[in-house]
Order: structure tokens, then C-alpha cells, then sequence
């Protein structure tokens, strides 16, 4: 199957296609065959991997203070519609339920799109004191879109159902801003763990969540080169909870609003992983993220004492790996041959192959190949676990180096517009110019480009950066631009 | 506030009025104050105990081979009506999302109600080979269901949160009749693990799941006497498989439509784990599923430095129990005063308190409690670990013990409706009957007993049991009766 996948140095134009057939081969998403546009079913090997992203997650935000909840998916239109800009952000892509059984509902009901007005409405009744500030709560739950742009498994969903929402409340501005850079930590660590770059940016005006002060947002550089959000941090100030009346006494005595922030993460953090390491062979998962770090796979032929023999090795050499706590998984399926073995595990990413035939056995050896690599070597079985930690770590490290060196190369700093095009041209990527810091330069910019402003850079730059290529008047800043999904 | 709820004697009559108020002071589940009928929110107490459910139940079904997946939550109007009996067991009930947006959807969406339809049509597509066969899906997710009954919290649900749906597909009928009973032995496990007693029947032909050849049910009773069903496994036969025209070819070569059951669990059995052990000062959870085993309390009273030796006391006895792998909470909160903790940790059934004041630091010692019988006994620093181990091992085994001992004294076996009204009267629970096996006599007792039938014991007993209370015709098997939620 390796070979019916789109070659890499085609992927400029067939990425997309590329995409579709690993999510397909390997098993882990099915997409376009359920019959509601937009919305696909996680296959079992595909939801492992979402598991362990999401133990990932969890983990990084437990380990930080915040707690777990969960909200009903259902919001009420009144309730949705208590924070005027965020519904006008949200009101012609949300799903409507208006009947129960035979009956129509008095009051439509919403699926939610985000959950800033119910969590916020909770909120009010639970949080009475200063005392208990700051609080942090997450959900992970479907959010559902009525996308009228063209849908992508896993990147562009009319049910996204991997999303992470964090929404925390704070006694005054400065605290939900350290807020907003706690978050950014988080998503760098989970980021960093799966080896997974980005660049900080925050969004411009126009592109600011609807209901927030402000944005911040990562975006990461698909192998095609275009460019993909993949987490969002907003300052919400105190919008939502003067729209609930929220406010209570605090530490000073003065009576005021609260102070918040939100912050998401979504099945597009899964697309990145399984994209960015692939090949024309399927997708490479890095081994701290892989349900299974190692297959190994019995060459069963010959006499049926030494198959006994081949398998009885492979099942010790699974024990003792097991024992050292890697997740190791033995494909002894008699009715396929090994080099389809080889392939089928090759497109699921699975980072290392053990080999063992009967050649194997008798001098007491392993054959190991690298998924990434496709290198191959021989290793005595004594050493063997310690090999194979070695390999695996390397694996890991090697995985996230090729990853930011990819990314890194695709970010160019331009003066003029031509240079721009030029660059968007040969490698897409990110553009970074010179900005006066005017709105309308920034818009001229992105319809010259034909590209998306993905905003400046967060924490913000102080070197003075040169000239406007627009209106030739002194930047202030640095302006990120990408042609993105 | 222990005190503000009512008391255990009390609860024939007032329990739903005990347990809405545990789950609201436990800070639990908030139900009630969301604005859709039917629809709660996990607080993050709650949610730690949902966790630790769900792991259970995900590693009983694993360990067996089940798969984690995930589908989509709308099901459009066609697929529902796929097999006739399951839409007319459901359509009275089903939510349906009508707009997009602004716009008017072609299709009506239905929220799931259950996932049979969507997930024969996927299987349809993924299974091509008896070899792939038997398979064993399972997914956690939300289901719908516009209830007319009254809503209770966790028990009676528009939104059941937690509902674990498992779909396996077979190669014939008998397959499918051992997965069934392995089905009963994943339940069996999870429910002896939570120490909830439970009763199996198989349930009669007018209650049996819409779409299925029959249904078994576990069924506990609450503490007001009250029957709850907990769980169901279902043999679907071919009915779905050939609604869905989805057949392939055997081992022996003939092509026949695949034999499927599915089985659910739901918020439920967090419903029982809470209510079940419970008295009048709030909830008590086992020890092995309790979020919190061991709550210390530093009493701190006079000066800084006695303050700072007893916190330091609490601190270190903290870190030796986590290292020996038991989950602590130290409540040290200066503005809240002994008393006012103890009841606070008693309501949310932590199992063991750990009290530590100056003379505990002094003579060496713990004064530990028993969340179960409120006992209190000191220990020694240096056999802490120990007894603590001892007394949660002893709290999880008397607390499973009481709860089976309170499920079997209200079980009755009646001759007469008369002593069946007798005993229902007297301690509700459950009444075994000799029947018939006629639906009119069974349909006759309901009437009587105002009661409804569980069905007959599974597996099926052997005994004579005598005559049918109501045609005085020779009975063939036991019928169970119930005061059901």
C-alpha cells in the first residue's frame, strides 16, 4: 500500500490527498463514508492515538490546577445569546435542535459551538468568594460548526470532537494575563512533547475571538506548507461576565466584575501529529506517542518445530520488552506474508520493526528497523532491550529535530511585497514583514498576497524592523502572513 | 451541614430528596440549576469519581478485546429508520437538530438515542472477512432522549453523559449468545469491584430492548427500596444486519448475515456507587474508587512555631502515604475551622480522616476515623502506613458486605399477591413469584402489585417453583417484580 500513497516531493499539490488515504489505510479516522458531511468516526487504532494525546493533555493541565468538568451540550438560545459580539461571531454556524419526539421545544436549543455563556452562567452560581480565585476548569467534548467552507477530516469538521476547553476566572486583568501566559506554557509543553513546532502570533483585530479582548494563537506548517491554527488563548476581560451580571466581593471589599480567559485545543493537534513525520509510505508516529513503540514480527516458515521455535522467541523477546514498559505488539497472522506485515504497520507509523526468523534465533540476534529511516540492523538478543531504548530515544529526538528544521525553513523574512510572493511561491510557509501597525496596510497585504494575516508576534518584538512595505512609513512591528487551512 | 440532610431512617420517603442534596453539597453534579430540563454538569469532584469508573470499565472491556471508538453524534433521519422496530421504539423520544445556521437542514439529524444504526452501517463497510470476526466495539458518549417521565438527576436524564455503548458482530448465533454471557462477566466485574449488588434477569418479550431477540438487565435497589436498572446486554440477532443488508461470506463458504449484541452501562452506576453506601452525613465512596482515599487535617491552633512543627507533621505523613501509592488530600485552609473540614470531607465520603494536632506531633502518634462507622482510633506514626492500608482493605470489604447484606433482605420470595403486597408495603425491593409463563398473568400482577415485572432469572433455574398466583396453572419459572425508578 506504501506505494499507492502520494510521493513526498509531490506533496506541495497532494498533501491533502496524501492525508486522506494515511487517515483511511491506516485506520485511524473514517472519513467522507458517514453519511453527515463533516463528521467521521475514530477507528479503533486511530482513537489510541487520540487517548494517549489526550492523557497528554490532561496530564499537563491537572499537574497545573486545573479541574476537569463537564457541561451539557445543549445551550438554550437565550443563553447563547447573552454576549452579543460572541453570537454574532457564531449565530450562522450554529446547529438548531427544535423538536423532541413529535413535539417542537419552546425554546431552541443549541449544540454547543464553544461554551463561554454556559460556563460562565454556571459559574455565577458556584463562585462566591475571592478566595476561591484563580479557578481553572477544562472539558474535552464535541463542538459542533456548521462549516460552510470546505471540510477536512480532523482540520476543518462540522463536529470537531476532540475539543479541549479551558476556562479560567480571575480576581483582576493582570491575573487572567499571567493566565494567558500559563496557557501558552502548557501548549508549548504538550507541543514540545509530541515534537510538534509552531510560531506565536497574536491575532490581529479582525481575526480576534468573537467575545475576547484579544487572541493568541499557534500555528503550525503542514508539509504542503500551508499553515494550520492549532491552539487559541484569549483574554476574555470582562465581556462575558457583565453580560451575566457576574460579580462579587473581592479581597479590597469593592464589588466587580470578574476577569477571564479561555483557551482550546482540537483534533487538529492529532492531524498535525500523524502529517508532519509522515512519508510516502504511511504516517511515523514519534515513540512517546505511538500506541505501539514495537511490532515485532515472526518470519514463520519451514518445519513446524522451527516455527515453534521462531515464535517462542518473539513471544520471550515481547515479555521481556513489556517488563521494561515499552508497548510492543506481535503480528503472528499465519495467513499473511511478512513484507505486507511490513507495510501494513509501516503506514500506521508504528517507529520500530523487530524482525525474527530462524536465522535470528540461532544466532541468538534481532533484526531492527527504524520507521523513519527504514534502516536496518542486527542486534544480539542479550542487548536488545537496551538497543532498542536507544533506538526509540533517538527515533524521538531525530523525529523533533527534522520537524523544526522543516518549519524553520519555511519562515521567510521579506522587505517588499515581491519578495514575499516570491517565497510564498517556492515554499509557502510564513512571511514575516515590517508593519506600520495600520489595519488597512495589513488588509492590503493580505489581498495582494492572497494570504491570511496570522497577526505579530506574542510575546512582542523589540527590534526596530524597518519600513511598511505598504505605505512606507516606519513599522512598529513585525506582520505574520500564510496562506493556511 | 450533615445535619441538613435527611436522616437514613427517613429514606424510604425522603431519599431522592437525600441524594439531590449529596450531589449538590458533595459538589458532585449540578442539577436542576442548568437551564435545559434533564441536563446536569459534572463538577470537578463529580468528575474525578466518573473518571475512576470509566477507567475501571474501560480496562475490564480491553482487557477482553473490546476496541474504543468513536462516531459521530448525529444520525440522520434515514439511517434511524433503518430497522423498523428499533425506530418505533425510539422516535417519541429523539431530539432533532433541524437548521444549520440560518439555513434549513435537507436532512433532519437525530441526537443519538443509541448507536446501533451508525454502527452497523460503518461495520458494514469495515468487515469483509470472517477472520476479522468476532469484533467488539465500544464507545463512551453522551445519548438523548426527550424524556416525558420526570428527570432526576443521573437516574433519568435528556442527556445520560455517560452512557458506555458496546456492538459486537459474530459469525453465528451461538457467538453471539457467548458474547452475551461474556458481556454479563465484564458487568459482573465492575460492579463487584464498586461493591454494588445486583440481580440478573432476562427481561420480558414487552420490555425487551426495541430491535433486539431479548434482553438481560442487572438491577440493583437503591436505599429507599426502589429498583434501578443498571445495565443491559441485548442478543440483536440479524435484525440490524439485514435491515443494513450487510452480509459476507463464512468459513464454510455460505454467505449469511452477521449475529450482533450490544450492552450499555450508564451515569447510573455512578448514581448507585454514591447512593448505595451513603447515611445522614452525605455520600461514602470505596475506597478503591474513591478520587480522595485519606483526607488529613492539620489542627493548628496556638502558637506560629507549634503550628509550623504540626503542618510539617501532616506533610511529611502526606508524602510517606503517596509514596506508598495511596491518593491524599491535605486540607490545610487556615480561615476554616476542624469541625466545619470534617463535615465537609464526610458529605463528599472520603473514607478515612487523618486528624494531626499538636499532641499527635508530640506523642508520636495519627488519630485516624472511619468515614463508614464515624470509629476513631489512634495509631502510631511508624505503623501509620500499615494501619491505614488495614482499615481502607477493612472500610471496601464492610462497606461491599452491607451493601449486599441490605440487597438480599429485600428480596422476597411471595406465594400470594397478598404476601407480595405485604412485603412490598413493608420494605419494597424486589418480589420472586412462581409464574407461569403467560404474559396476561404477569401483565395481571403489574396491575395488582402496581408493580412492574423484571423479568426471569438468568440464567434460567431449574427448580419447580409451585403454582402461578394469578391461573393457579403449574409455574415454569420465577417472575421478579419491582416499585421501579
Amino acid at each position: 500500500m506504501g506505494r499507492s500513497l502520494p510521493s513526498r516531493d509531490k506533496w506541495e499539490s497532494d498533501f491533502p490527498r496524501w492525508f486522506d488515504r494515511v487517515l483511511e489505510e491506516a485506520e485511524i479516522y473514517d472519513y467522507g463514508r458517514y453519511p453527515v458531511k463533516g463528521m467521521g468516526v475514530w477507528m479503533p487504532y486511530g482513537f489510541q492515538i487520540r487517548r494517549r494525546v489526550l492523557d497528554l493533555v490532561r496530564r499537563e493541565l491537572d499537574k497545573r490546577g486545573h479541574e476537569e468538568v463537564l457541561f451539557p451540550l445543549l445551550i438554550p438560545d437565550f443563553l447563547l445569546r447573552k454576549e452579543s459580539e460572541h453570537v454574532k461571531g457564531f449565530e450562522d454556524e450554529v446547529y438548531w435542535v427544535t423538536h423532541g419526539g413529535l413535539e417542537e421545544l419552546d425554546v431552541k436549543l443549541a449544540l454547543r459551538p464553544t461554551s463561554e455563556t454556559s460556563i460562565t452562567y454556571m459559574e455565577s452560581l458556584w463562585i462566591k468568594s475571592y478566595r476561591q480565585l484563580p479557578k481553572k476548569y477544562y472539558q474535552v467534548v464535541s463542538v459542533f460548526r456548521y462549516e460552510t467552507k470546505a471540510t477536512r477530516p480532523m482540520i476543518r469538521l462540522r463536529e470537531v470532537t476532540t475539543f479541549k476547553e479551558a476556562h479560567t476566572l480571575h480576581d483582576s486583568f493582570e491575573d487572567a494575563e499571567r493566565q494567558v501566559a500559563e496557557a501558552v506554557e502548557v501548549y508549548k509543553r504538550i507541543f514540545d512533547e509530541m515534537g510538534i513546532p509552531y510560531i506565536i502570533s497574536r491575532r490581529p483585530e479582525w481575526d480576534k475571538f468573537a467575545g475576547a479582548l484579544y487572541t493568541i494563537a499557534f500555528d503550525t506548517i503542514m508539509p504542503d506548507g500551508r499553515v494550520l491554527q492549532i491552539g487559541t488563548a484569549h483574554n476574555l476581560g470582562q465581556n462575558f461576565t457583565k453580560a451575566f451580571d457576574f460579580r462579587i466581593q473581592l479581597a479590597d471589599e469593592s464589588l466587580d466584575y470578574l476577569w477571564q480567559t479561555s483557551y482550546g485545543i482540537s483534533d487538529r493537534v492529532i492531524a498535525t501529529l500523524i502529517a508532519i513525520h509522515g512519508d510516502d509510505r504511511g504516517t511515523v508516529i514519534p515513540p512517546s506517542m505511538a500506541p505501539i513503540q514495537v511490532v515485532i514480527i515472526p518470519i514463520l516458515a519451514g518445519k513446524e518445530e522451527d516455527k515453534a521455535r521462531v515464535l517462542n522467541y518473539a513471544v520471550s523477546l515481547k515479555k521481556s520488552l513489556e517488563e521494561s514498559g515499552f508497548r510492543v505488539k506481535i503480528d503472528d497472522r499465519e495467513d499473511v506474508r511478512p513484507g505486507a506485515k511490513y507495510y501494513y504497520w509501516e503506514a500506521k507509523g508504528v517507529p520500530l520493526r523487530v524482525e525474527v526468523g530462524l536465522r535470528e534465533v540461532e544466532e541468538n540476534m534481532v533484526t531492527l528497523t527504524r520507521r523513519d529511516t527504514l534502516e536496518r540492523r542486527s542486534a544480539e538478543r542479550e542487548r536488545a532491550i537496551e538497543n532498542i531504548r536507544e533506538l526509540l530515544n533517538t527515533i524521538e529526538s531525530d523525529l523533533k529535530k527534522r520537524a523544526w528544521e522543516f518549519f524553520k525553513s519555511r519562515i521567510t523574512r521579506a522587505k517588499t511585497v515581491e519578495e514575499a510572493k516570491k517565497a510564498f511561491e517556492s515554499k509557502r510557509g510564513i512571511i514575516e514583514m515590517p508593519w506600520c501597525g495600520k489595519d488597512e496596510c495589513a488588509l492590503k497585504l493580505e489581498e495582494e498576497l492572497e494570504a491570511k494575516t496570522l497577526g505579530t508576534p506574542w510575546p512582542s518584538e523589540k527590534e526596530s524592523p524597518g519600513s511598511c512595505p505598504v505605505c512606507g512609513s516606519m513599522a512598529v512591528t513585525i506582520i505574520r502572513l500564510a496562506k493556511t487551512y
